[in-house]
């Protein structure tokens, strides 16, 4: 068998496995994840060996950056926080089956839309192993099978985890193709799943530009991405302004690393003069290197970097803040609807009316009022899980997490009944 | 301004139209329903003329099917329905702003699922013009701006319908540049749409294995196929047969070029005896030409064309019926999976279990017990309208109405809340 053989060879018993898990109870799917969990803990040797190869490789080969090498690093504690998570998943409430709706028709006709599995979701990310399992997990749990395709990067820890999770489902009724990890030491591997529509439902690229142009210009399979997040915070002149300090400040400091953290700060007009002299030295003071608009840098009366007109449209993920003073709430609307990503925006303001208008305008999945961007996140939001964070608008926005990797159908129950 | 230019400057205007079309009130986008569905009536006279150019280009041109024609001409009747289905729409609830859930955080954020619309919608159809002003009806109805796609065919006729119903916008406040009508004389037109993913949130192809290509493999933006149906009846042995005759008949006969009409009948080998040489004799009184496998061949006793491997894959949209005996309920579901457009399926049985796991196994929107797939359609749904039957999985699976052209967004109010 040739690579595009083998690939579709898997993809095609991924499938039919996926078709299989449908009938698999629930009891079955939290044995596997506990069995998963478990044997993660066991071979937490094996697993910290095969990742020092990826480390060693890392700091041999190309110029990684130390962030990138921090989140491709395995301890004790990453792979306790992996276990965990899968007997998170465990006790979720399965979605598979749920009535979502139930309605007669005057014919007598019974109709039942009931919540089903996806199929075969291929997953594709960078860096982080922990994915591997928490993707696995959550799949699993929602009757789906996975199709993983981790960075080159992280070879080996795949390759590890992938193989004691899949050595665990042979112990139950889960059939083992219900997982698959793609070779990622051949980058033609990606481009033959992607040419098989017949057989992979959905892929869900989580990563930068290159990866998702790469995935939408080259498949006819339907794509829910996760993309960068510039989300910004507005801060109106009727803001209260200790609480936007606040704000803003957790939004850009706590974890400046992810796609949640604020990028840019707009400032009303009317309350940049009190507000903005204070922020711009408190972020400073935190490390913060300030890109300002003119206005931003008039007030604040000391040099400050000019932002140009490509800090708008930038997630920098690190300790930068483009600033910018706007002279309306539709200003600040328009800019976001431009230059964000969809992602998450907040509207610090007392005024009930003015935050109406920008959760109405503003075009993103998660809007705040009053309270910092980062809780933009499946187990904030209280869904126990993520996947990931879409920012796409169909099927999925925002936060995913199981009930997002299902699809529903209908059923309808007649007692011999023809169209008239 | 080139093609191109022109073609950008309009998704532009349509997105900008959509951003403001969220704050138009239900009782604004009714009162535009009516105005339209008045004006449909009152410019009768020029529907019918300028349709007459449409169906003359199509005496003249190419060979253009006698089914196609049909499709194409515009009556008093025609003209009629379109507007009723206007004032339909108009009385359908409006889906935008719903609170879809609502859920309080321990930390104290408050956070609201609320439906919103998609944004700029582009719908692409053949032959029918009526589809332009039902398209353009829900669209609107659910604050979606609609970029409409015609067949060349349906030049004239298309051009007319989408003239008088954008002069009626301009009584309203909702911004004229909410619809907007590709031009189909120029095919490259509608490729360069598909480039401008910035613009477009959707595009749905209702259509052939032609169109759905094109589009699949030309664009970045999501596409929610509206594909082929390539519905089955199974026939256990477990059935009523008197039953299975009636359903059978209405499936295959009363509207046959249509998605959801039976193109392959499946019967269990234990009932093919008793059922297949009355259901075949009365098959052929209504017209059907019968392809059968070996088996059916074998059973009828008078002779019938063999069903090749191809006829299994195929939508005839036509009197013709494939017709398989299989030997268990798993061969039928195993059939329908690998043959079938996951459109809809039906078996029609009294053994319950056996229902069970034809509606757990086989993988389609719409699957029904004891009753005609002639049902799939938003109408039959109860859901007042249809922009057409979605054969995907992801966002929307069969009927699509609505809600089903909204996505939704998270709104999370807080008191100054922060990430720990």
């Amino acid at each position: 068998m040739n690579l595009e053989q083998q690939i579709t060879a898997m993809a095609k018993s991924a499938q039919k496995a996926a078709r299989q898990l449908v009938s698999v109870s629930t009891t079955e799917k939290n044995k596997a994840l506990k069995l998963m969990a478990k044997a993660l803990l066991f071979h937490q040797g094996f697993l910290i060996s095969e990742n020092k190869k990826d480390l060693t490789a890392a700091a041999h080969g190309q110029s990684y950056s130390k962030a990138l090498i921090e989140r491709l690093t395995m301890r004790e504690e990453t792979i306790k926080e992996m276990a965990q998570c899968l007997l998170d998943t465990a006790k979720l409430k399965d979605p598979v089956g749920e009535l979502m709706d139930s309605f007669k028709r005057p014919n007598g006709l019974l109709i039942q839309k009931i919540r089903v599995p996806i199929g075969v979701v291929a997953i594709v990310y960078e860096s982080r192993p922990n994915v591997t399992s928490d993707a696995i997990g959550l799949c699993l749990k929602s009757s789906n099978a996975a199709i993983l395709k981790g960075g080159r990067e992280a070879l080996y820890s795949n390759g590890a985890i992938f193989k004691i999770l899949r050595d665990e489902l042979s112990k139950t009724e889960i059939p083992i193709d219900a997982i698959q990890l793609l070779p990622s030491d051949d980058h033609r591997a990606f481009g033959f799943l992607l040419k098989l529509q017949k057989y992979v439902d959905v892929v869900i690229p989580r990563g930068g530009e290159e990866l998702i142009r790469f995935v939408t210009e080259n498949t006819r399979i339907p794509v829910i991405k996760h993309y960068q997040g510039i989300c910004h915070t507005y801060v109106s002149e009727h803001a209260d302004l200790n609480m936007a300090h606040k704000i803003c400040m957790n939004a850009k400091v706590q974890k400046p690393g992810v796609c949640n953290a604020m990028e840019t700060m707009l400032v009303a007009k009317d309350a940049a003069l009190r507000f903005l002299p204070v922020i711009v030295e408190d972020m400073q003071k935190a490390g913060v290197e300030i890109r300002g608009c003119r206005l931003t840098r008039t007030i604040v009366k000391k040099p400050i970097k000019a932002a140009s007109e490509k800090d708008w449209d930038t997630e920098y993920l690190d300790l930068i803040l483009s600033v910018k003073v706007v002279h309306s709430l539709e200003e600040a609307i328009d800019h976001i609807n431009t230059h964000g990503s969809h992602h998450s925006d907040c509207i610090v303001t007392e005024d009930k009316k003015e935050a109406k208008q920008f959760l109405q305008s503003v075009d993103s999945a998660c809007l705040y009022v009053n309270a910092s961007t980062r809780f933009t996140d499946g187990h904030q939001f209280g869904f126990g899980a993520e996947i990931g964070i879409s920012t796409d608008k169909l099927h999925a926005r925002g936060p995913m997490a199981l009930n997002e990797l299902t699809t529903y159908k209908y059923l309808v129950f007649g007692k011999g009944q023809v169209r008239q």
